[in-house]
């Protein structure tokens, strides 16, 4: 894959990377993964910078362009490689593109903000040796209660969340949902939910996600 | 404007209620608004959770679809409507269109959630007599802050964000930066910095967003 011009810039640990890497894959585009040692604060580098002004990660480059915002960079890809991998992966159709569209912003808007702080305080806080603060994981596991409460009854009246096809919108949800789930503790707030738990189940086990993960646990 | 299949519902001084009110007026495209009583908790109403169901303004209708998230909706105003009004909102062509996306993403990732809390606790809390947070304003002051010196060093490159036309990228900020500056006293923010201040003064003199006020000051 040394010639590809698709690069990705960040580690795959990354929920945002990995995000986009799933999209990547189940879009069967080759790439190359470019490593930014966050540790070193090289995302903060003055040349890393000239490609992620807000100095996050993925940065994401092509022979075309270049990008940043993990929803956005998904977008491009599937309208940019629409012919190839998943095919359907966001939508053939304009209503169809519409319906992941708004699922997609539900992940970025609804579900990623509690999730992204329980991630943060469950699975990483620990690692990094900082303390835990309990009234923000109290208040955040509430939140995202209430929208899987809205998920389980969404996904009681179709397969998955923008209709009866694996989406974008479903991919969206894997980073924050596989930390939730296999590093903070927190399977249960997926599993004690009938039609979440199915769903959990099927997003989680597709080869896609599987070659992400492998790429995390070498990563560490 | 009584047969146009176009709804949205929703009361206009919502933030997301009025992105999308702002996108239908640049696209020319002709609408009905219903109230939505959210005094009364009528967003929290059996027969509008159906089409809104995480009990939140705006939803929207047309001839063929129910959507909901406001950005969401502000796509497929743009899909469905591509020749009417302004024809470059979302871009041309494929490369605009990620560049666009890109800088809504950025509106709704980094720069919507410290705006929407200041928004909050300095223009509504005060009319619904709630107490002020000072420790919450201060952090999301800060935050805001580093999202605006990112900006201001892009606005030195290119007129709007997503290039040289006014896009779908800045309108997603109007809302909330109306309120900032118009009923939170944060103007300074903007207009301190020299690309920001320039910028905020051209987009919020458009006519479409002037219309918009107009609809909020009418509805108070």
């Amino acid at each position: 894959m040394a010639t590809t011009p698709v690069k990705v810039h960040g580690p795959p640990l990354s929920t945002a990377v990995s995000r986009v890497l799933a999209c990547l894959i189940e879009k069967d585009v080759p790439f190359q993964l470019i490593p930014v040692n966050m540790a070193k604060g090289e995302h903060k580098s003055p040349d890393f910078l000239k490609i992620q002004p807000f100095g996050q990660v993925p940065a994401f480059q092509d022979e075309t362009t270049s990008l940043f915002e993990s929803r956005a960079i998904c977008r491009y890809i599937c309208e940019k490689y629409a012919e190839k991998g998943n095919k359907g992966l966001y939508g053939t159709n304009p209503l169809a593109k519409a319906s992941i569209d708004q699922w997609v912003e539900a992940e970025g808007q609804s579900f990623n903000p509690p999730s992204s702080v329980l991630v943060f305080q469950l699975a990483f806080a620990p690692r990094m040796k900082l303390k835990q603060d309990q009234s923000l994981i109290s208040q955040n596991e509430a939140k995202l209660e209430k929208v899987l409460e809205v998920y389980e009854k969404r996904l009681g009246e179709s397969r998955f969340l923008a209709g009866d096809e694996f989406s974008l919108a479903d991919l969206s949800h894997l980073p924050n949902a596989h930390y939730l789930v296999n590093a903070a503790d927190r399977g249960e707030l997926f599993t004690s939910k009938e039609n979440v738990g199915r769903w959990w189940g099927e997003i989680s086990s597709r080869d896609s996600w599987k070659k992400v993960v492998d790429m995390q646990n070498q990563s560490t």
